[in-house]
């Protein structure tokens, strides 16, 4: 069976055990705090150079790193990964948009107010990472209010890579009010079977 | 046919370019100038309301964006997107290494020394951004050191994804000097049968 080395409050780890528990599959779960620097380590760092979570350790030793291309390896197979390739590909422009368009600007505050000092010279990034991360939270809600998920009708790995921080705005110092769309979504995610929560 | 919507300087655009080429699939080109702002006009925010390139639209009406699914979509069925789920996962682990860490450092630094004045306050990204691009460049020399293409031994859409704004990193204003398996991946490339060079 895999491992998973994750970090709990990590959201892109959370996308991985979210796919893991929707889809039933088993796997050893080892906790590496980064905010304690154990993805630094000489021994971890034998696993992933990059020194990144979360990594899947496959049974032949390959190493998997990149929160959603380890969605997609973990969904193959399932409803939550189409079959046809426009589906596909429509699926995969949300998880590009969420890498280059709305971790950064929604992710990245939470780190800062969660884990950086109130001093800290980072805390001078916040106002215009909200600023972008508002803006794709505005692409999400004009999405959500025409279909009940990202890429359509169905619920797939797009939704669970949007869901891991989106669902945890408040953290990050966003607010979700004005988004009734991404609410409701966050809702229906929430209530599919199988769903287990972040922390 | 699909219509292509792209400004010809752009590296993602390029993407799409040359996969449509690699894989002798015909298209109409739309080229609309980023710098005019012919991407915010109503009429393009029409076809694609977050206002980029490149957008490819397809026969049916769906409008695709993302350079990194379109390539993915386009290259379903060829050699480019291979058929088994760990080398597809490791192909798009690749691209989301290129959205995430690797496109903010090698090409925004590219669109600031190319496209802005060089009295804009943008300029003074520039240090941090090459930082961070050179250890994006690291990443790919460590890969490309022990492998011909980044996914293993044949050239995929991770290889297209990456070499799109790496093989112009001098106009980015870093130097490939010190990554002699970046350049030869870069030959190694422009040599393919079917290969489009960008402008």
């Amino acid at each position: 069976m895999p491992t998973l080395y994750d970090y709990c409050d990590s959201g892109n780890g959370y996308k991985a055990r979210l796919i893991l528990a929707l889809t039933s599959q088993p796997y050893d779960y080892v906790e590496k705090d980064i905010t304690k620097g154990e993805t630094r380590t000489p021994e971890f760092l034998a696993i992933n150079p990059n020194g990144r979570v979360p990594t899947l350790v496959l049974d032949d030793g390959t190493v998997l790193a990149e929160s959603n291309a380890i969605l997609v390896y973990l969904a193959e197979g399932s409803a939550y990964w189409p079959e046809d390739k426009l589906s596909r590909a429509q699926v995969l422009q949300w998880m590009f948009f969420e890498q280059y368009s709305h971790e950064p600007y929604v992710a990245t505050p939470r780190f800062i107010l969660r884990h950086l000092p109130p001093d800290h010279p980072r805390q001078d990034e916040l106002k215009d990472r909200w600023k972008q991360g508002y803006a794709a939270l505005s692409v999400m809600e004009s999405q959500l209010a025409k279909t009940p998920y990202l890429a359509g009708q169905i619920m797939t790995v797009a939704d669970i890579a949007l869901f891991a921080y989106t669902h945890r705005a408040d953290e990050a110092g966003l607010n979700l009010e004005t988004y009734p769309a991404i609410r409701a979504w966050i809702q229906r995610i929430q209530e599919t079977p199988g769903f287990v929560s972040m922390l």
